[in-house]
């Protein structure tokens, strides 16, 4: 059997139905920007191996210092124990987080991640004699896959089966400048209950919503109104961290900063799992106290896994370097003048750009996973670049290193698609 | 500053109340079964890194083929793609885990292979057509973390700000000599109401519970009884699997076998995080559909990481190995005699051995987290010897390459730990 053959004997993939999609490519190894499939047929990975690539796969300077780390330490508890790379990676994290952010929890995806910040959350309030309730996010939100990120999560299209297991969630629309009244009007409506712990958001691009791209202004009002209502409230990075949106955290894009950081996906850079949630002191100090049952009774058995932190912290030293910062604009600034070129094209109805984002909207309606779609991921696939539609979106998320002739390439056979829909 | 200095800045670790345990040790490196600090004082390993690198720290084996792969493919979509790593993995898993497993599904750690194990067994039966919304779990159980985990724990001390957001749980006794016909009832009465969809367990040891050990004929019994009534069993062995108990899975014990299998910890050899929920054909069949929606819509973005799946199958062809199943069997009688000798001291309530755990309670009442469980860790650690009380047990579950000698030193530490209580 082949590789393809024996994939379908016993692996159950993320995401899929198998009956409709039973066959899955096999990658034997990646270098760069670049996937290779057994027969040596290469592609682009233009979204960056969902956004966790950043610096390119198997970038030297990552790939040599986990091997050294691989030598010294490979994993400890970390209950009792530290370690250097937890405290190097949390030192140079801090260095650029905003400077609200005091305090890092470990814990292994973004899922847990937001689990995580949800616990802090109602615990914060626990911790204090009070009990809030309720949780804001937003429509069509993406935040994770187990309980407490599902429950968060707006795109319930699958959320059938446990819809009697999720957490109770108030839902607000993505404001706009068309429903921003509206929007502010029922979140001051709901914060005025009293009763929520938390507002939870994908700052300025919601990924999983097909790249959908929102207003930093409009943002910031939301904040400044869940902060004066003493609601915490949670930035989910995961996506947007470490660069994506130009800056080096989208929230950097607004005055008001969060209470609690989601951060995962590259910040490990595309080498092992991990997740952050970071907290300001407030949160903090709310569970530091003589009592023990104050404190935060939640771990991970491979929290801080000395290898994931070794990746992060070179991970960190590309992101802060010259070449890295200047790449990020580049990239922008070429994806601003494509979008500039296809946005009057007639099978497009708009484009989007934000930091090395590129979306584009197709002017016709399709199903998230349908046969549209299919066919589009084929025709990419045949031409060398590894894209996902999402829906009607075609998007890019290159990894920095991409040259611009390798753009270029994502471009053209952007543009040839527009001509098989 | 020094490490403990720097650790304490900006680091939150994870189940510690910092208020009355400010301090961490660092560790700097660790190689077999001994953890080094940074003035060179070392400790042996007594519960392998939280039960993970049971072939001993950095095997040359693993680290090396680690190292081979993060030269080739560090990471990539798992859906739509897959790679060689990820496919040998899972033939080497068939082959030795029980043989009604079909199917491998990947994610991060215990947490989310139990949240994904719970989401199948709803599923399973919404597809079909079937709501079923009760799930029974053991009182004093312990599955992780995520809110779907931290609902089928019972050991709910700290579960108080969480309680209002927990899936409803029906709890029963872990069966003993005593109370056996009424849990056989308890059990039976809540089966007979047909609204159950899953039973969670952790087969013969419960881990976090003190390492209660319970006989595997009664376990038969309740897994008959659930197979009888069309209940999905779930085996959460993220503790007791890859050989711990002296069979590769603990459910070898048991003539019946579950439905589902949870697996993480030891899997990736203490290398990095990764989990896996494993299923019967019967299972993955209720998802596999024309109809899309009928899929998992379950995915985290590092699932199958190509490192984890490395060092996976270098662990399994280790545990495989005639080297570490003598060692298993060699370190399994020398715990049986180390019980024998100590089982009359006066200060020794009981000794238990399952496979290479060895617990002993003391004859005296304590805080989980007290301050004589303190004393007892630092005892420990003065010594050279890494051991986590859990309330008023001590216990051992070392690496599997300990020596006759570095096992004495543990049994003579523990043995010298009853004169100071």
């Amino acid at each position: 059997m082949n590789f393809k053959e024996r994939d379908r004997e016993h692996l159950w993939h993320p995401l899929t139905q198998h009956k409709l999609h039973p066959e899955h490519l096999p990658i034997v190894s990646a270098k760069g920007v670049w996937l290779y499939d057994e027969e040596g047929k290469k592609y682009i990975d233009g979204i960056a191996s969902w956004y966790t690539c950043m610096y390119g796969h198997s970038h030297p300077q990552i790939i040599s210092r986990v091997k050294q780390q691989l030598d010294i330490l490979d994993q400890v508890v970390f209950s009792g124990f530290t370690h250097p790379p937890a405290i190097e990676l949390s030192e140079k994290l801090m260095a650029v987080l905003p400077s609200t952010m005091a305090k890092i929890f470990f814990s292994d995806n973004g899922s847990t991640s937001v689990d995580v910040a949800i616990k802090m959350s109602l615990q914060y309030y626990f911790n204090q004699g009070q009990k809030k309730k309720r949780i804001i996010a937003f429509e069509n939100a993406f935040h994770g896959d187990t309980f407490g990120a599902m429950s968060v999560s707006g795109l319930s299209v699958y959320n059938g089966p446990f819809e009697d297991f999720l957490l109770t969630v108030d839902r607000l629309e993505v404001p706009d400048e068309n429903n921003l009244s509206a929007v502010l009007d029922n979140f001051k409506a709901v914060l005025d209950t009293g009763e929520v712990a938390a507002f939870i958001y994908e700052p300025l691009v919601q990924g999983a919503a097909a790249m959908h791209m929102y207003r930093p202004d409009h943002l910031e009002m939301l904040l400044q109104m869940a902060q004066e209502a003493d609601v915490l409230t949670i930035a989910d990075e995961v996506m947007t961290g470490f660069g994506k949106t130009g800056m080096n955290f989208a929230s950097e894009y607004m005055i008001s900063q969060p209470d609690m950081m989601c951060l995962s996906k590259s910040l490990t850079a595309g080498v092992a799992p991990m997740a952050l949630t970071c907290c300001s002191q407030k949160v903090y100090d709310a569970f530091y106290d003589d009592e023990i049952g104050k404190g935060f009774f939640h771990g991970h058995t491979y929290s801080a896994n000395p290898l994931a932190c070794t990746a992060a912290i070179a991970g960190l030293d590309l992101l802060g370097s010259e070449e890295i910062q200047s790449n990020i604009k580049r990239i922008h600034n070429r994806h601003l003048e494509f979008a500039q070129r296809i946005k009057d094209h007639d099978k497009v109805k708009q484009t989007r750009v934000t930091g090395v984002i590129f979306a584009l909207d197709l002017d016709i309606t399709m199903d998230r996973y349908g046969k549209l779609r299919d066919q589009l991921y084929s025709f990419f696939m045949e031409k060398g670049v590894f894209l996902r539609p999402l829906g009607n979106t075609i998007y890019t998320l290159p990894p920095y290193v991409i040259t611009d002739g390798e753009l270029d390439l994502i471009y053209q056979v952007m543009e040839q698609s527009l001509e098989i829909i």
